[in-house]
């Protein structure tokens, strides 16, 4: 009953529902990444060599490599760079003859791929960072509009305590100021060391011991990366920081999936939602669909960010498995954290709060009701504070 | 400096080398497994009703879908059946009109779902399986040939006492003996339930209060599936024993290809592998891709495994992101147990060991070496029984 | 204005709500055990050589054991068997002189931890059973009493179709059957290899070369523990299986525990709790700690079960810190499953159905009620089926 | 042959070698900063109301709670505060009749476990931030001594390039560094929302509007913690941050545990360790028992960081199980963490590098023997730029 199937691993998102939003995280996207680190290397050291090396690095396209030939040199080779750079230097060549040389010079594999993957996390999350600033902007909004909509809080799933729909909201968007500050305070590494990190052979190439440091920051500056003044080929904790970002984010937007999901629940039916999915077998259903993915990734995210850790606990100059072990969780958990960001932000835009049924739910705890004006009061504060810390101007306007 | 990306999240392998070896995990086997689910439903319940639709099922092609009203399908209700069922209602429409009322007749989306992964999964750990019988058989020859050759074995990295070559391979070969057997125990279940589990739609449609039964019985039969009696929506026991299964053989051959790394290490140097990869930096390079990718997949199988488990804490008739977080990570363990498989047959096919070098490092600990007769009967009797085991008939020749 | 603090990393349950139904997973109790396996390893060390030594076996006692000198001895040595020998040795000498020759003779330190944690685990793991099938017969009521009181099934956190109670306590059931499913296929194996695995000290230390083989036998058959015809000392699938299968009972109960917790929120109150938990700030709280206990070790062991995975990729006849990576996780996940079955089968035992609530939150969606009819069938084969399995004799009267 | 077992699951470190460095991590520990919280919260809110409530707060003990009265409430109502408070108002009555109703004034339960959590994650992190710097200060010295020692650097396991054992040892600097740096990047929260995070009660307990936010900078203050100003009861971002510390510093020692087992194994022989362990089988061992720990200890803090992920997708105003998931494994962490920074402060004081078998390693590859002059140069270059970074004031010396 089968029938023939293709010949490798290629994955368009059958099932990965939100993957339409994140093609920076795409394996075209990190290669196009990895030639943009070997063009501004070859550029980079061009600079610290005093030569003119624009039409060699001109010459190194990302859409005109052949796929399956890197395909084939990363199972022989087991990393993509082998292959690319042979491809890369016959690019060099067809341009300039003799210019191959030029290309990955004194570079080893990680430092292409460990940067490239920086490039690729840096753009990922600044796409993300900008969906996070538009998912407060409709918070601010909501809080704004409900901070005096008196409402029932749960713990444990029991009617708690009397609050407000601005006092949650205020903590959804306290969730999305903490992605955001996590993103802000990460620093995006240039890796750069040559055959086993002390960056000797770019000393040799440039005839001068400091030419590593002065080649490393070019090469930071060419593509607006941190200077971190060390390879880091074998400590990853430059990777386990952004990593656990990329996790924060898809766990605090994970949490507010799961309280749209209750709140938009049949008996719940707090919150209404602009777009909502269908179903195969029920044609009547309005499933929260952007609610369930962000919950989905958070439980996601909890897994990849283990095999990030394991990954780290690395040896020698270069490992034996650990650093192969790391590339897709790290470029996955990316994935995962700018997909939440464009849903959340999609969801909020259009959630509108229900004042019936929050009134109603809440009149099914008569003891639990008090005199509103304290309540009202700390809400104010709540949703004045949590607007604040988002706008504050250091942070947010970046 | 960067250039236009595509439009989704699709990887090609760049990031995963062994992929080229697990085109049956790749979204286009999980798409022809969906129609095979699909077609195979239409068959069994026609079979079930005691009519002819054969030429409905033959209508329905994967090879004719549109991937992009897939992918916005999937992206607008979060599950890829429901753009799925529209194209392949047309199909059938198309070829004989007013038969498209029979494609999904009563199911849901989970049911679908659920059994194509059922599918990919046996089909994967099948393939797979035929990889472990190969590289069993290349340690049987291992294990008898070196059975004699004496080596050091080493504890916490100290070398702890005599031993031999004939051992290692041995506790090698339990290993892939007990990644078949947990494969064998395997049972991959049907899914159908319709839409909230119960089957009730399918008994309307037969008219009959057995027919869920029968349609069940019908459809794991026509896929050669196990048929589990009940629908299992929202208990995942099934899918947390398969994925248990996908990565202990991940961690049993990462355990190999650790072993591997480390003999071939220039000091130790006591295997030599028929293929290495190079380095863009060390043109002198042979390194042990294949084990240091084993390696990688073990530990990424670790953190997949904890995903697994905490989708399967779900609720509801079907839960509100539990069951979606599975999926990619269900997936990904079944490729890395192929991969696995596939990279661990290969590399033990041409595996030699050095004698001179065995013999060399165990010179090292003089006062290690005792009178050999114990250790090579004691080797002798390990190396008979692992392959015994591995040779047991009910189990390895199925 | 801290106080004074103890000297060790003193753990009595303080975080661990549940901890008081789990002393079979205490320190204590894995001390026990290795004096268990200890003292067997004489007597089938004896039997094996035709000795009588149950006198030195009689004189091994975990109760008079120094635990100072085991926590600093565990420390010098990173584990703890070195000073547990040491200590009963000491006993084996005072009681009978000359005796202590007879203690762990030939074994390594991983034997007996490795078997005594087996046997933790079947004991562990038996307990739990019992547990199980005492939910089981709560559900079987539970279900007979509910297969007829119509109910809505909820999907994606919306109301899906009608159904029954009787159908959603059987899927419960088919959970708690596939937990105990899950323990019934495991086999709980002794470790027995001496200094590096292949048993040769035991030869020689019997004058056999079959001694290895006939200890094991004795062995395991003292301690009703599998003979798996081989150690294992760094090929882990023994671990992995029945660490997967602890996990498989923890993430089961915990959809359960999920179900509870929502089943009981002031806004559905389909369920009333027997037991219920109060709060430090409000009085008036009816939590359901169980139920959110349940769903808490669900989401624990799933972290736990990624641990035993990335140790198992091991190396060496006993490696650099895997192996020491597994005890805590292991014993966690044991832990968790028998204080998840215990707590199941306490919530359970009191839960009832409020079949008023049932059928107001069934009111809600007027539209999505049917004729009962084939609602009631399909409940009454679904919840006869559920029991059937859980009934099944071969399975579930051990 | 069972011996009876004790009551509860009480560990007191027979499976966690390192747990007498980790006092500070124990039960005792986490309800010594229990009451240090409660009491401090009677004092905050003396003075935000402008009592003297010096004698009621001098009332409550640590030392004088009944441990079996809090586990047999923990297990009643699944959370230690709500028995801890019952005997803190006992106590505080007992001293002062009528003033029971001053301690857990207007507070919740969560208040109280996140606050005492955060106030042991600052205090063993600042223990383990001392060992830090301890093995920082060995490593600048072994740097410094080692900078021109020529030795083979290997990648992937193969003899790579030259280098300098300066350099290796500048790049576990650059961990500790980098685990310093997480340190002193975290604030420890106190958390402060009453019953549903809104701080009504204390307003209205205190008569002001503004209360919350006055007793939460006192609280703060008396704790010399982080006020956040805002509480986070669901929004876990601030556990998510320290736990990531905790795991980062865990993995950064886990990898230079890995490099020293390798280094001391016996075919390279590269160091030398001032203390080993020894063997229950084998005498002769002398086994990197400290270095197989640190790998052990990376390895473990992977799967908890996951665990800690998976809670953070929380929900409601406290959720129903995911915080409950969220403790054990967050003081794990924190425990691995200062185990490790102890373990790795000791191992490194007496390591010593073996300048022959360096030598003689290096000879294995002579090929790779380069003029040495660049390879010191850069080595000079990396230990003086790894040690400034180390010692850079506004970091190190807080």
């Amino acid at each position: 009953m089968a029938e023939s199937q293709n010949a490798g691993a290629t994955d368009w998102g059958l099932l990965e529902p939100l993957a339409s939003s994140a093609s920076a995280t795409s394996d075209d996207a990190v290669l196009i990444a990895l030639v943009d680190v070997e063009r501004a290397l070859v550029l980079a050291r061009a600079q610290v060599r005093g030569e003119n090396l624009d039409a060699v690095a001109a010459s190194l396209r990302a859409d005109a490599l052949d796929r399956n030939d890197l395909i084939a040199g990363t199972r022989a080779g087991g990393v993509p760079v082998i292959p690319l750079v042979s491809q890369l230097r016959s690019q060099a060549e067809a341009a300039i003859p003799g210019s191959g040389v030029h290309v990955h010079a004194g570079a080893t594999s990680q430092d292409i791929l460990d940067t490239a993957l920086m490039l690729v996390a840096r753009r990922v999350l600044s796409k993300a960072r900008e969906h996070l600033l538009g998912a407060g902007d409709s918070l601010v909004a909501l809080a704004n509009a409900e901070k005096d909509t008196l409402s029932i809080a749960r713990t444990l799933g029991q009617h708690a305590a009397q609050s407000t729909v601005g006092a949650t909201v205020a903590g959804w968007l306290d969730g999305v100021t903490a992605a955001i500050d996590a993103i802000d305070a990460d620093r995006f590494a240039v890796q750069l060391g040559g055959a086993v990190g002390t960056g000797e052979d770019f000393d040799r190439d440039v005839g001068s011991p400091q030419a590593t440091d002065r080649l490393r920051a070019a090469l930071a500056a060419a593509l607006d990366l941190h200077d971190p003044e060390r390879s880091w080929h074998a400590e990853r904790s430059a990777v386990l920081r952004i990593a656990s970002t990329a996790a924060l984010v898809a766990a605090t937007l994970g949490r507010i999936g799961r309280d749209i999901a209750f709140l938009a629940r049949t008996e719940i039916a707090e919150v209404s939602l602009g777009t909502t999915g269908g179903s195969s077998a029920m044609p009547h259903k309005r499933n929260p669909v952007d609610a369930v993915l962000l919950t989905a990734n958070g439980l996601r995210a909890a897994g990849l960010i283990g095999t990030v850790h394991s990954a780290a606990v690395s040896h020698d100059a270069r490992p034996t498995g650990e650093w192969h072990a790391e590339w897709a969780a790290f470029r996955d958990l990316l994935r995962i954290a700018l997909e939440s960001a464009d849903a959340v932000a999609g969801v909020l835009g259009t959630l509108r709060f229900e004042r019936p049924a929050i009134q109603e739910n809440r009149s099914l705890s008569p003891d639990l009701q008090r005199d509103p004006e304290a309540t009202l009061a700390a809400s104010d504060r709540i949703v004045e504070s949590a607007i604040h810390r988002f706008r504050t101007p250091a942070q947010k306007e970046l």
